[in-house]
């Protein structure tokens, strides 16, 4: 069995805009500390790399938490850490679903042997804190778990309502932060959040890889008063922790480069100070709204309930989805996603995170979309680009 | 709750010669590959080198198994998706221990219910397969586990023998072949084995962060007919399948900029070609072996069970694991292992991996450990360099 190397070309991916539900788009200096040389994963140097990745990923979380560690895979690992070492047989778990990814926390819920308590909501929608408050009413659950911002529909959640609601259960709150961190705030002590997790490519602009993720005291409480050791061994965070901890302790080997990636994403982040960065994908997103508006398209979710990250935008009637999508990626380089479930064909998932969410990219995308639309002979609207700069010039 | 962004440096992890348990060296094209901007998951082009990787894992297998991807996690998670999707509660699951990383797949098979048959071997010694036709005998498990190539000890244990119990026993061969891939032999198809799992830092010259992995049909056949959802929804492979497969569906998003980085590390191995790349393996670890028994010192493996990539060397008398060690890195920018468990302070592993494995750091190791232990007051024979060059001159 033999292979020649020669059919194998030099990686040449080109460049993008990636305008998608996440890869955003990763700056040239996370890129650059992505391939610094590689050192080994108990090298001091490195470990002094790690203690400044928790701090930075502390103040990102604005929690004081301990265990604060970028989890050794992609957001979904995030998800399996949070509630593989949370949840065992027989623990009610109450899961909010307006979305993929709630299912998602479902379907993990019930394959570590959780009794699912359900709280089903309409996609493109907010969670309604009311019916969690009846799911929750006459019950004990170990977990109440929501998607803060639902990648798969562009609706944001407020945690407020619902923390209050677990917290007044007795229960953990569990919350998957995965679009919304470093785009929107995700105040973690402040909100009463006992365990989030994130992801790398969405609005910290790295590539994907890591999950950051934060357990509060209770719930490592929760994971210790654990009667069976997690069917995880790579994510048992009991283990986890004390190689991000002061012992040091070899579990696996880091990702030791996506560690360096991180780190310079969360420095950059540090640089623009959170609240100029979450004024800045807002101001983005306002644009891309007003000049999508300006065009005669809606948006899916209801303005009051939109994240600034994720735009779901209504495919207007006469346009091709997969033309639409083709022709931005083949004429402009332009990524955007497709719609998820019962959204498939319906909707166009425009991000706008991190890197991404800029003036040129929102320009870029309005004038790209309305000369394809154009000429698949649907009809839209002209003024995009003047609405959409209207919107920048306020600020 | 703030932080001040300039207490955080430009990252400078300087440069090592990595001659630990791994990661081992990483060459520049692959970091240059790594650093390529980030695209899609789904993007076409993406796709077209996701399909490549495959390809060439495949042949690094040596296996015509569809399922020959990298899963999106570090090794250990290899391991983990191996066992997860293969053990349900109550299977009888053969696992041989000559080390740390069988002590772990004992672990993860009772964290998965499994009914777990321990076959306990010396460590620093391959594992005997009377052993485990003993433990086989009178018994229908379903699998029979063994590592390749013990990390924590330097012992080869060698597959043939252990496949035929497995293959008569009608159980599924399932191999850790974390440490071997790409330094020697792992042929997949000739060997029978069912379902087998490595790393990319180690003979692949890698950054850490991908487990490459492979299932038989018959592993196919076992996960298709599992009568439970496997309690991992990141690592489940009937799902991680579809993306890989032609169907493209969606599971989690790829680690591009690794998977990049991986497939530039196969075309290395590829233009080498497997026969050169083991045999460079070999006379390193040969002349290794003759500088450090010139100098008086011993080796923990017996001559004929020994791993070229991994060496374990017995700490002299007198000598100070620690300062040793330290002085090393210090002095000459030369990372080695520490031993684990029994061994710890015992030994010293040397790995020659990869992009390591090279006359430069054979020949920089030995002089600075003697140097280092004369310091030290530790009597050493001289004439480790002339031993070394004695292997090098005969290729």
């Amino acid at each position: 069995m033999d292979i020649d190397y020669r059919e194998f070309r030099d990686a040449d991916p080109g460049s993008r805009v990636l305008m998608g539900p996440g890869p955003s788009d990763v700056p040239p200096r996370v890129l650059q500390a992505l391939s610094a040389p590689c050192i080994g994963h108990l090298d001091p140097y490195f470990l002094s790399m790690m203690d400044e990745t928790q701090r930075l990923l502390r103040w990102l979380f604005q929690t004081k938490n301990a265990l604060t560690i970028p989890v050794s895979g992609t957001g979904s690992a995030g998800m399996e850490a949070a509630f593989v070492n949370l949840v065992e047989p027989g623990d009610e778990v109450v899961v909010c679903v307006n979305g993929v990814f709630g299912m998602r926390m479902a379907d993990v819920t019930e394959r570590l042997g959780g009794k699912l308590i359900r709280v089903d909501q309409p996609w493109g929608r907010a969670v309604d804190p009311e019916a969690v408050r009846k799911a929750v009413k006459g019950r004990k659950p170990k977990i109440v778990a929501v998607v803060h911002a639902e990648t798969s529909t562009g609706a944001c959640t407020p945690l407020e309502p619902i923390a209050a609601i677990a917290r007044e259960a007795g229960a953990l709150f569990l919350v998957d932060a995965v679009t919304s961190l470093g785009g929107i705030a995700v105040e973690v002590d402040k909100v009463g959040i006992d365990a989030v997790y994130s992801g790398t490519q969405k609005c910290l602009s790295c590539p994907p890889g890591l999950a950051p993720l934060s357990f509060s005291d209770k719930a490592m409480q929760a994971l210790g008063a654990r009667k069976t050791k997690a069917p995880n061994w790579y994510l048992d965070l009991s283990m986890v922790s004390n190689y991000w901890g002061a012992e040091r302790k070899y579990h696996h080997t880091a990702p030791i480069n996506m560690i360096y990636a991180i780190r310079e994403a969360l420095r950059i982040v540090a640089e623009e100070g959170l609240e100029a960065r979450f004024a800045r994908h807002l101001v983005n997103h306002k644009a891309l709204v007003a000049g999508i508006e300006a065009m005669g398209l809606s948006m899916l979710v209801p303005a009051a309930e939109r994240l600034p990250m994720l735009n779901s935008i209504r495919i207007p009637e006469g346009a091709d989805d997969k033309k639409v999508r083709g022709a931005l990626l083949k004429d402009f380089g332009i990524e955007i996603g497709s719609g998820l479930g019962e959204f498939a064909g319906k909707i166009w998932r425009v991000g706008l995170m991190g890197h991404t969410a800029r003036q040129k990219n929102v320009f870029l995308l309005l004038s790209a979309l309305q000369s394809i639309l154009k000429a698949q002979g649907v009809k839209v609207g002209s003024g995009a680009i003047e609405a959409a700069s209207k919107v920048f010039s306020k600020v």
